[in-house]
């Protein structure tokens, strides 16, 4: 076993990288600190103080207008500084290599990086190579995890459907390419869900996805029975072009979420997605905008859970220090 | 008659959306809240909490150096927080419709969008489809209007003219395309100016254009007689390639403004120009930098207003609740 | 001798342009007040209220990364709201003069202007133009002047040498483009350090560099002889391609700095750099990871300078009202 970087001495978090390796107290601990975060916004001021003075860092190497706006908005009502950086246009252009880049906003005293990068484990090489009071926090790393999309998924099914252990839970579409599918499904697990059942053609699963701890259907009919919690993926276009897929219309026949196979679930089923949606692809409109849909509950969350996990990994930062 | 979304059941400012059905009550009323603001600038901490805690979200479709950052420099004065969104390089470049960018940016709860877009109506359109508690301001839109604009312009008029009912002014140039210049006309009548004259070859007028409460000349000379205000609209250098206008030099020598012209105006008329200006094309240089011309107090001017309509609109949203 | 432009009436910072013009006192008045933020970097709340309510706009004409960040950090520290401006992609594209771009803003009632140009003597011609209550900092002109590089450079040599008068100082590299060389040797020379030493290959010196107040040498083995302080220079790729150089691997076995070289200086000689650094060209990796290296050390000082200058300039243009 190796130490998780993720912790503290004191097992407390001090990044935030992935949901592997985390227990369920501590991701219960998210989900508390971000119920509390809620009632915030509709307050006249949302506003707290916990981070004033303190300068986070959006070190954003893909783009991204959803995730990179929702952690702007936390860390302001957090009261922090803020610094969106769009590394592609920087100074990596110059020929500086990434650890030279961390380095240098290191010594600018920042207090923690946000990372969005297209390579699968750079959020863990940063927080490997970062100063010992610096958090990072994963927004997202190649095909690997995502794991604050996870946990503000969580948070939406437990505002739902209050308690896991008897929820059955079906993930829908390209689970092969999905960082958010990754995190779900270890999320679901440690939080004790009766059920995680993946639901897609043959070439979007990965290989061995049942060691993953996952049941796995290629019929989205059949899989969807006594389904709680339906979570569509969004299918990226560039996967149509290549040989993984036959088209556009064939797709949504068969793994398009339509009203008709929505019934087919339990009929207090909710239906999530991380968005942007592709309407007419991998979900009909008139599910994607009906009674049981949470998308956009789902965004909500997403500020307060991010509100949640920037302070935790600041605060406990403190205390280890 | 159809309702007018831009005010809430009590009749108070929700959205700023056009000049078209303000009255006169409202105009003033923006002015007089814009003077208020106006001391400020002087201070020595250019700063009110108005709007702190308030996220207002800057969605510039269209690039605009000028507005945007006076939109933003209105807002951090009242010290709300401020994103400002490029939408080209956004989500929208992944297929996300604007709709569904307005319902994810809700979601987040936000306050208030200041919008620019190409389209004309699209700001009405985003205001028609927000959730209630959003106040949505018209930063221009396609050829339709720029009413934040237009008030700054009335609120210049006003500091330099006091009453309108007295003046006569004349706006000169390509009325054809200019969102300024319907915002302005409507502005100017709602307020009483006792003539609206517009200056400017047939080519670039609508048709009908009398129709907006104006009267009409092709000719400067003859045009500028008895005016009190100038007010210069940019001449769009694409216009020049397309059929509508000989070339540059010939567009100055007959409707660019000189100093032998302005004279033929009242003598203490002010110029004015939304700008950026087009030294040489539309206005001489001498002119625009000469003792009559008011151009840099507009865009002082500008900050106090959209100050002004941005507090006043949250306000009654506030009031509405 | 024409006026300096950069002190008002009494003497006191306004604008801070160039190395060249100041005297003794008021560098280490910079430096002194510089000292008094660095400790402020260690504590939770990072930030102090000197400039609350005051605008600080970043008019980057051409992009960097690292200036730009600590600019905009150092104004966030100091409480100032700042707008980050890239001029390429704005106003000026629509064929707006730079004077009626800061015309423009000036009437926004911004405080400071932080300019960056590739143009020598940018920053100048601004400060000349603009309004009085109005300061100007010069982030980088041409191949003039980088004097708050100079400054920081001048804080952490006084970090680890007290005294300037006993050291002899080494400057490397291509200094004929370097605005952070002619930064640098102004400040050294004023602040009496013994001697200034340039290391480099003729083509990449100015004619008559001696009339810098520098000694030459061609050779760094014999030119690194009784040195305290290194100065690496960037070599820019594209002097490369042009005719004044061999090659990058030449250029590193004459003027590369190796762990070898260095112990030719003084045992104690710290190594700079202004970064980003091109590991293998100017310097080796084990020299710019190694213990004399203080090049990170220089980033987190170009805060602290950063915000004595600013705090500086905007409380001597206060006085001066």
């Amino acid at each position: 076993m190796t130490e998780n970087i993720q912790l503290n001495s004191k097992g407390k978090l001090k990044h935030f990288l992935s949901i592997e390796g985390l227990n369920k107290t501590l991701l219960t601990e998210i989900l508390d600190i971000a119920e509390s975060f809620i009632g915030m916004n509709d307050q006249q001021i949302k506003k707290v103080p916990l981070l004033r003075g303190k300068t986070i860092v959006n070190l954003f190497f893909e783009n991204s207008t959803r995730t990179r706006t929702t952690f702007e908005l936390a860390a302001k009502r957090l009261s922090a500084d803020v610094l969106s950086m769009s590394i592609a246009t920087s100074s990596t252009s110059k020929g500086e290599s990434l650890l030279d880049t961390i380095r240098n906003l290191e010594a600018m005293f920042v207090d923690m990086f946000v990372v969005r990068h297209g390579i699968s484990g750079a959020a863990h090489f940063i927080a490997q190579h970062t100063s010992p009071h610096i958090s990072v926090i994963n927004a997202g790393d190649g095909q690997h995890a995502h794991p604050t999309q996870a946990m503000l998924d969580m948070f939406t099914i437990r505002q739902f459907k209050q308690d896991f252990s008897n929820l059955r839970v079906a993930i829908i579409g390209d689970i092969l390419h999905s960082r958010v599918a990754r995190s779900q499904i270890q999320a679901l697990n440690i939080l004790g869900a009766a059920e995680v059942r993946v639901l897609a053609p043959k070439t979007l699963l990965p290989s061995h996805v049942e060691s993953l701890g996952v049941n796995v259907s290629h019929d989205l009919t059949s899989g969807l029975k006594d389904i709680d919690v339906i979570i569509m993926l969004r299918l990226q276009k560039e996967r149509m072009t290549s040989a993984l897929l036959p088209s556009e219309s064939e797709y949504f026949k068969c793994f398009g979420l339509t009203e008709a196979k929505l019934k087919i679930a339990k009929p207090d089923a909710i239906v999530m997605h991380p968005g942007p949606i592709n309407r007419g692809v991998e979900i009909d409109s008139k599910v994607a905008d009906g009674p049981q849909s949470v998308i956009l509950k789902q965004v909500s969350n997403g500020i307060a859970i991010r509100m949640a996990i920037m302070a935790m990994a600041m605060q406990k930062q403190g205390a280890a220090e």
